[in-house]
């Protein structure tokens, strides 16, 4: 029988099969932002279990609330800072270098298809875009993580989601997968492993595939996976091919090599949903449950306080770009706070260079540095009771970015275009 | 009996003499911020009077911790915008268009010679190097200034500065005031006007000249003053001249008007100060207290663990290009952290054209959106415990930057000279 990319990767990695479902894996990578990780840190050190399985495989960042805003996230910075220091975890990012993890990561070129990856973060599941099985754990599982370069996961069932057709104007990924939250509800792949297949992603940018993958837990998923194709290889050419680390001296053999990690044509699927996104429209949450979703047209006209563009899910340079496109010599409309956190340095400069920070700047934006800023509630535009705000963000909670505060997620185009009417409009 | 600046603008504004050496002043301006001012209008409103004397004299902004943080932060932004629009305050600089207040105020040309200015922050006096009488105030005086526009000051006293000579290289003029605050102490202009004169300041930008009024406070100064001249009104005017209201046809009409706010010549001070300023070097603050001065070569190699270059006192174009000139091709030191804060929007998007910021970033500084930023110790790089820092702020306070954080202040060129070395450096 068959298997799926995320099947062969458990076999690939396991090396224990301690009870039940539940398979030990190895872990290629152990990533670490510096909410979820110096409360691993501080609980081992308090153990005297203070070392790590290889500095080389974990990667570290501040990402969350950066620069530190109080004592308290000064402090995690430094728990993690010296962590990282101690253990010669060469990269950690730092402020001023660092970056949204799940942006950050990608693009340094440490997810590689066929990978394990773990980190205390929910939206892990973005790196699956590589073709890796990447999931958020919590601190124990983080913790023998850092220790050991193991965690057990149970053997995953797979739901594939054939997504055909061309995107209409105006129609993006986080419009597909808002979309496909609508279609399985917030509990329809809990414990599986979303895998997004078909023509529509074959044609999708590495940044359009992040963000489907990143959503991917906001139905349950595990992981989001997308098969590793020419446009992965080019993605990570500079770090696989002969000017990085030389595994590959073509485009050619790397993606032969790749091929190992697709999905085999009879791999048995949970479930497979084939989907016509020609037939899609944009649409944003309503409510507090990411899949409470209507069109844009539907919910147009509901008056918003803030705007914010950035997160994970859709803070990179393709996202800035859509958004920038429409925003291009308007302003956002009086008595709306618009704010853009570019989520890597790297897509900050870009965008500086494409004159796509002035455009923001010059339509009344506020743009911070990279951070995940206001997503989670904790800095950079946090919700004032009884606010409503339009995000490119991932989750829609009540309060998510603000006690009493209410969350539209959507497009970056489709925020840019509710920032200039002040309410909910399609670009 | 010749008067001093700040005396002819307590005689032209006097309204009430109640008692004693108490003047009532008609007030030219209240500026208002978001961490003082909702305490004045929640008070305000809660005694049923909320009304304001004039909307367009006053002038407000959200600048301390901008994006919000938290709820709290989100709730003091909702209080001062709801206010504002309430009472129809057109000047309101919500996110995305604000900045440092005593930055963006006068780059909005809202402070003119012979004005009486009061602000819920200390730092008010920095609006005095356009020859203008600006203090803080606590929460009473700012609601009757909103109530009123009226405060009530004692009757000026006057130190004179008389600095002379030309600036050696690398010596700026926040090498100046630090010097002066050493010379005089922490108390040593308490309840004076500190009035900047000579030739050194006649040839000095208006951006120097506002940090050397900006730190009169920190030797007890009341306001900072220095006499409005060629270079004053060619920073005004685009706001005073033909082209702005046209309250005068010529830049020669407009200073033959401005010699009104000069000191007279046979003004009585309570004392004056010779100071070469050829003889300054580049100074740095130790301890915890603006008057303990050393020089930057008697502090050099004192770790540092962040830089932070911004603020009210140097975080305007002039200060970015000082730091840009020494950062330029080099990068932060490891371990050591970089933080730039533009001090408005205007600031930024010039340090953008003029290719500051991506000095910045190749360097490795984190460039955060306009904001007072680090230096009260509310947001963008607050310090852990025991942590130190070299930044280009006003305040050294043991703690001020971070519960048990220490901040040498310096210059501009001085601190990017130190992210460099990772340890206090002169440019």
């Amino acid at each position: 029988m068959g298997k799926t990319l995320a099947q062969k990767i458990f076999e690939s990695h396991v090396v224990d099969k301690p009870f039940g479902e539940a398979w030990v894996l190895k872990l290629d990578r152990v990533f670490c932002h510096e909410i979820t990780t110096p409360v691993a840190i501080n609980d081992l050190v308090s153990r005297g279990m203070d070392t790590v399985f290889d500095p080389d495989k974990i990667k570290a960042v501040i990402d969350h609330v950066t620069p530190a805003k109080d004592s308290k996230t000064a402090e995690q910075g430094r728990v993690i800072r010296k962590w990282a220091e101690r253990h010669a975890i060469k990269d950690f990012f730092d402020i001023g270098k660092n970056g949204v993890c799940h942006a950050i990561f990608p693009e340094k070129g440490f997810v590689r298809p066929g990978f394990t990856v773990i980190m205390g973060d929910s939206h892990t599941c973005t790196h699956g875009a590589f073709g890796a099985f990447a999931a958020g754990v919590g601190t124990t599982d983080l913790e023998v993580g850092i220790l050991k370069g193991v965690c057990a996961f149970q053997y995953p069932g797979t739901i594939r989601f054939e997504l055909d057709g061309k995107f209409p104007c105006g129609v993006t990924p986080k419009d597909a997968i808002l979309s496909i939250i609508k279609m399985i509800g917030v509990n329809g792949a809990t414990n599986k492993v979303m895998e997004f297949a078909g023509s529509a992603i074959d044609s999708m940018s590495m940044e359009g595939r992040m963000t489907m993958c990143n959503m991917a837990i906001e139905a349950g998923g595990t992981s989001g996976v997308c098969m590793p194709d020419a446009v992965t290889v080019d993605y990570l050419w500079k770090f696989i091919g002969p000017e990085g680390e030389g595994v590959y001296r073509t485009k050619e053999e790397a993606l032969a090599d790749f091929k190992k990690w697709h999905s085999d044509p009879d791999a048995q699927y949970d479930a497979v949903h084939k989907i016509d996104v020609s037939t899609l429209s944009p649409v944003a949450t309503f409510g507090f449950k990411p899949d409470q979703v209507k069109t844009i047209k539907e919910l147009a006209g509901t008056k918003v306080d803030q705007v914010y563009i950035g997160s994970c899910t859709n803070g990179r340079i393709e996202d800035l770009r859509q958004a920038a496109a429409v925003l291009k010599a308007k302003s956002v409309a009086p008595g709306v706070r618009g704010i853009v956190s570019p989520a890597t340095p790297a897509v900050y400069q870009q965008a500086m260079e494409e004159g796509i920070i002035k455009i923001f700047m010059d339509a009344g934006f506020c743009v911070t540095n990279p951070t995940c800023g206001a997503c989670l509630g904790m800095s950079n535009g946090v919700l004032a009771d009884g606010e409503v705000c339009a995000s490119t963000t991932n989750r829609n909670f009540f309060g998510r970015m603000g006690k009493g505060g209410t969350v539209h997620l959507m497009s970056p185009a489709s925020a840019a275009a509710t920032a200039i009417a002040g309410s909910i409009c399609e670009a």
